[in-house]
């Protein structure tokens, strides 16, 4: 790390202090409410008295703080986005597909994680909230969204993406998890495979389970047995996902062929098949970058990321247009492309 | 997209009309300053008094708007972070790194992206100032920063990074964009290359122009003659990269090697590559997922876009702490990682 000061000089300062129309009032010596007319462009000021509060306001520095207009009109055309994380790319193309309908209703997008963690997930939701934001598009990690009910009673409107609400009745927009999860492992089958072994996301998550409700239902419809070790939720940390994928391998009757619960597994798994002889076939939910251009491509059940996000923030905008009704669940299909992965035949 | 309703019935309303102190205090029959006291915890109110005030906030969903608190104290324990595109890969480390380090600190992260745009990253963090953020992690998409100088004299600690702030001065935190692609360029000459194309993001761009003064200097130290055929700026959108290369590729002395300036050109190179019979050496600017997984490995110029987040973050807490001196530029090294793509030799 190199570290240059450029050369030109500026004053030493301490940040977070600021002016307020307190000290504009004092410098320009008038009282506080010809200062509010001035900075709210309200009528009754003599120009004379305008012209000083506007040199004590540039001498000063202030600037209008929002948050006094946000007191007295209550809503604050802003929308809070709660991710489960900023750096999985399955989130890029939703987060900006929200941000772009916020901004084409005037509305500013405040954002934030919850790392998959549930306590987190509703201190940032409060936090939106206290802020009074006009509305929230959740991605869910916990289950128990008890704890947003008085805030929807209080007029916060709030639909689910990706995941729906815990205990509580609320909007969502979801993919066909247990719909695209079936196609792929039916899939896998149609190519002469048997025995697949199934690698999803932690047991607790709604489209973990839907996955893997998808995956025994193609079983099941094929007349095929579900061997428990076949099976594996958890993390999607490189590493458990590794060890998992290993096992099921290794074993005595290995599996022929992998489904990946999401596009976090899928990269391990690609990684993990890179480095054996033997092919396996692999089908993994979500596309991602670049799955056409590995050897052999990877073969996935697509789901509209971006379509999800702008489904959902146009119904967060109705909601706050003034649409009433039940709250609505809108589930969006997937669509399987083959690329070589999922069309590889077992093993001889 | 199908579209069910739940079972449950739920009453139809209005979002956005929330009730305010004033109601609360009309309905427990008590002044304003008392439902005041009893919300925000502080004493001289009797325990009947405090109970009657807490029936009618449960009885009327409300709930405490931080504004108020934030006209009061001046810090709202909030800072922005204005991003070039919530959808490109490269800035979720980034972004997941800020608001670690707010998290760390007690600070929530407002989150938006002007999508290359000067004027929507002036909106935006305007927008976020109005909003009395206590300071700013800005990429920015512009040139001339003079318009946050007013906001950075009223107290907003501003910290830039990846690119620099332009005609203010202003902290900064970068990555050696320079040094980077001068290295990848010897990296490729080494191995034999005399005519070497480079394939860059927009002229303006500061870490576009830095690449390409990084690409001239290593052609100039090896005495190689650059054409102006082999240099090709523009915006990082697939078809004008894909026509650019094949413009290069297909010239009658083509290029025998790629340097390609960021993940988004990289990954339309690859794709062009991938349909060619003749190899072609590439080094791309930044690494990304499944780089090492392509055949060939894609050798990259890797930048450590944590760091970058981290490195801002922690520069912009230690302003709000009060540190003061000139604005500071601090330049994190890059790291060539070799896989294959950048280690061809020039096809005969």
């Amino acid at each position: 790390m190199t570290d240059t000061a450029p050369g030109t000089a500026t004053t030493s300062r301490r940040y977070g202090t600021r002016p307020t129309m307190k000290d504009v009032a004092a410098r320009a010596g008038v009282g506080l409410k010809t200062v509010s007319r001035v900075v709210n462009g309200e009528p009754g000021v003599t120009p004379d008295t305008e012209r000083r509060v506007k040199e004590a306001i540039t001498a000063l520095g202030f600037r209008r703080n929002d948050s006094a207009r946000i007191l007295r009109k209550g809503r604050t055309a802003s929308i809070g986005l709660v991710l489960e994380d900023l750096a999985d790319p399955f989130y890029g193309p939703l987060s900006r597909a929200v941000e772009e309908v916020a901004r084409a209703h005037g509305a500013l997008l405040i954002n934030g994680s919850s790392a998959e963690d549930p306590e987190r997930e509703q201190e940032l939701v409060l936090a939106l909230c206290a802020r009074r934001v006009d509305g929230l598009v959740v991605i869910p990690a916990g289950r128990d969204h008890r704890y947003l009910a008085p805030e929807i009673a209080a007029g916060v409107a709030t639909v689910f993406v990706d995941r729906p609400a815990g205990r509580i009745d609320a909007d969502a927009v979801l993919s066909d998890s247990f719909g695209g999860a079936r196609d792929g492992v039916a899939h896998l089958i149609a190519h002469g495979h048997r025995r697949i072994g199934f690698l999803g996301d932690q047991p607790g998550i709604h489209t973990a389970e839907e996955r893997l409700r998808g995956y025994r239902t193609a079983m099941a419809e094929a007349g095929l047995p579900v061997d428990d070790a076949w099976v594996s939720l958890g993390p999607t940390d490189p590493e458990r996902v590794r060890a998992a994928a290993i096992e099921m391998l290794d074993a005595p009757e290995p599996v022929t062929a992998l489904f990946a619960g999401n596009n976090r597994v899928t990269v391990t798994v690609v990684r993990v098949l890179a480095g054996r002889p033997r092919p396996v076939a692999l089908v993994g939910f979500d596309d991602f970058e670049l799955a056409d251009l590995l050897s052999p491509g990877i073969t996935v059940i697509a789901q509209d990321s971006a379509q999800l996000g702008r489904t959902a923030a146009d119904l967060l905008f109705r909601r706050l247009d003034g649409a009433g009704g039940e709250p609505r669940r809108v589930v969006l299909p997937t669509r399987l492309i083959a690329r070589g992965s999922g069309e590889l035949t077992p093993a001889p």
